[in-house]
């Protein structure tokens, strides 16, 4: 038995999923929510916890934290295609935390919240020893129209809203000392795809969603094993941010890739359908202004792969994993 | 403007509401849990954290401290007369905690979800410096059956279910180097009053409730502002724990009166209603074999205080309160 930092998050987290389902406790893990029937509908519910180590770069204001911790946990909603019902949060704070970081903290958190049709309904106080926060977004979802994890069947194709690499842009940025909120908004001031979610559960074309937090290649690992397909994506078909174009430039094609593929942080959705169905469901998404483009294929063999770009065939799952470090930077 | 150790919790989450509600957020914070309007039933949200600095003496095991994250969420949906529907958790944990005590923690989460007939729905895991823990527990009551903490009026009473400052002579104990689980289990695995909550909701005679997380006299000066009153209460009517029998042959009777009054870590119920209805509601919970007692009354005069006893007179307003220490030890 080894600690967190030998065997990452994703073990960690099968490691509590195992416990739970021994306990006989039937839990309904390994979703970016739980859904928990109720009438016709679906009670979603996610937490996510957002600390110094994995969310927070040092220019982060603290209306930027609170606005993220609502934002993971609105993503993860999105990705069901919920509609959401309120948010709570925990907050771990040091001692010495001033009124003013805590009064930013909540506006920005209420802001995001606002934002996005709901509110911050409450909340807990604690001292810890450095900043922990955890949101819990609670949402609904009409039973039939649940977009799960699991669905993905060889054949379909895969496709992602919006751009890829906005929020790596965004890091880079940062570490070469812009600040031009152009570039860093995407990455600390995620947009979760709320109405985005909606329309596309409410096409009943999708056949599995998730968001896209942990990085292109961990979410199609993700979903690959869960859904026992592999994919194979098409370099000259990802939606590259524009944003990437200067880290292209100035670090070179496999920065961009890692930045692309492994980095994190776009709070995208990704989703799996039927060739014959997209047509419909990407001009349902662009009446909302949001682009969806099909970036590859599910296949029957196992693994993900990815044709053209500067180093085609088998993708390495190396998203991002708290405990065992960062694939940039 | 100071820091967070200057103003206390309480001051810390009033700031916070008050952000909040000049955000324009309707949210329904200051009562034990939110209650979201779901058709007939109010959805109740509660979400709690546990960390290192505020619930876990040195000697808790790791299935302790996750029973613990959450009974303290569970207290409070009893608090509100609810069944519960669910619970997640967040993890905050270092790197370098070990696979047994990620499992122990799991193990000990499930094993009270399960007791109270519910489970662990879903969950995140971050790395942090320290343990941080925080659980959000679902719920559902009936519209008519909620009982908010805003409702006491003057002249009723005000009781509790079980004894009081069992938590503290758990403290006391493990301070003296004692283990006995007997003396030691009200403090490292809290029973919520579940059950007892749903009984004491059914009765519809409950004006006022919330849980003694945070000890008596902070409970009541937290009702006291919220409903415009005061209380009286009868030192020589408080059911307090037999473990605290040692506390005062050992270390006196002020200590006891610091435990009884104080301390806090006691989950259970605290409950005002008219004094006509006391009898039968008392019967309701005695035949799930748990003691109410009558402790006051409700008073115009919004202080609190305490005939007899150690320290007649108006009582304190110290109770359990995080980033500004401890009343015990």
């Amino acid at each position: 038995m080894g600690t967190l930092a030998d065997i990452g998050e994703r073990k960690a987290i099968a490691l509590v999923e195992r416990t739970i389902a021994r306990s006989g406790s039937a839990g309904l893990l390994g979703d970016d929510c739980a859904a928990l029937p109720l009438g016709q509908e679906y009670l979603l519910v996610t937490t996510d916890m957002v600390g110094r180590h994995t969310h927070m770069p040092p220019s982060m204001t603290p209306y930027q934290i609170g606005w993220t911790v609502v934002a993971v946990n609105l993503s993860d909603i999105a990705a069901k295609g919920g509609r959401p019902l309120g948010v709570v949060i925990a907050y771990g704070l040091p001692k010495t935390t001033t009124e003013h970081f805590l009064t930013e903290l909540t506006r920005g958190a209420a802001a995001c919240a606002n934002h996005y049709g709901t509110t911050i309904v409450g909340g807990d106080t604690k001292e810890t020893s450095e900043v922990a926060l955890t949101g819990t977004a609670l949402g609904l979802v009409k039973k039939a129209l649940f977009m799960p994890r699991k669905g993905a069947r060889p054949g379909e194709i895969v496709a992602v809203t919006g751009t890829l690499g906005k929020a790596a842009a965004g890091f880079l940025a940062l570490q070469q000392g812009m600040t031009s909120s152009k570039v860093t908004k995407a990455l600390l001031e995620p947009q979760p795809r709320l109405k985005e979610g909606q329309r596309l559960a409410s096409s009943r074309a999708v056949t599995s969603s998730m968001d896209l937090s942990d990085g292109l290649s961990s979410s199609l690992y993700q979903l690959s094993s869960l859904n026992h397909v592999g994919f194979t994506i098409e370099w000259d078909r990802l939606p590259i941010a524009p944003e990437l174009r200067m880290v292209k430039k100035r670090r070179g094609a496999r920065d961009e890739e890692a930045a692309v593929l492994h980095f994190g942080g776009d709070y995208e959705l990704l989703v799996t359908m039927q060739e014959a169905a997209f047509p419909a469901v990407q001009r349902r998404l662009r009446r909302l202004g949001t682009a969806l483009t099909v970036i590859g294929t599910v296949t029957k063999r196992k693994d993900v792969r990815c044709t053209g770009g500067p180093s085609p065939g088998i993708v390495p799952n190396k998203g991002f994993e708290h405990f065992s470090g960062h694939v940039l930077g």
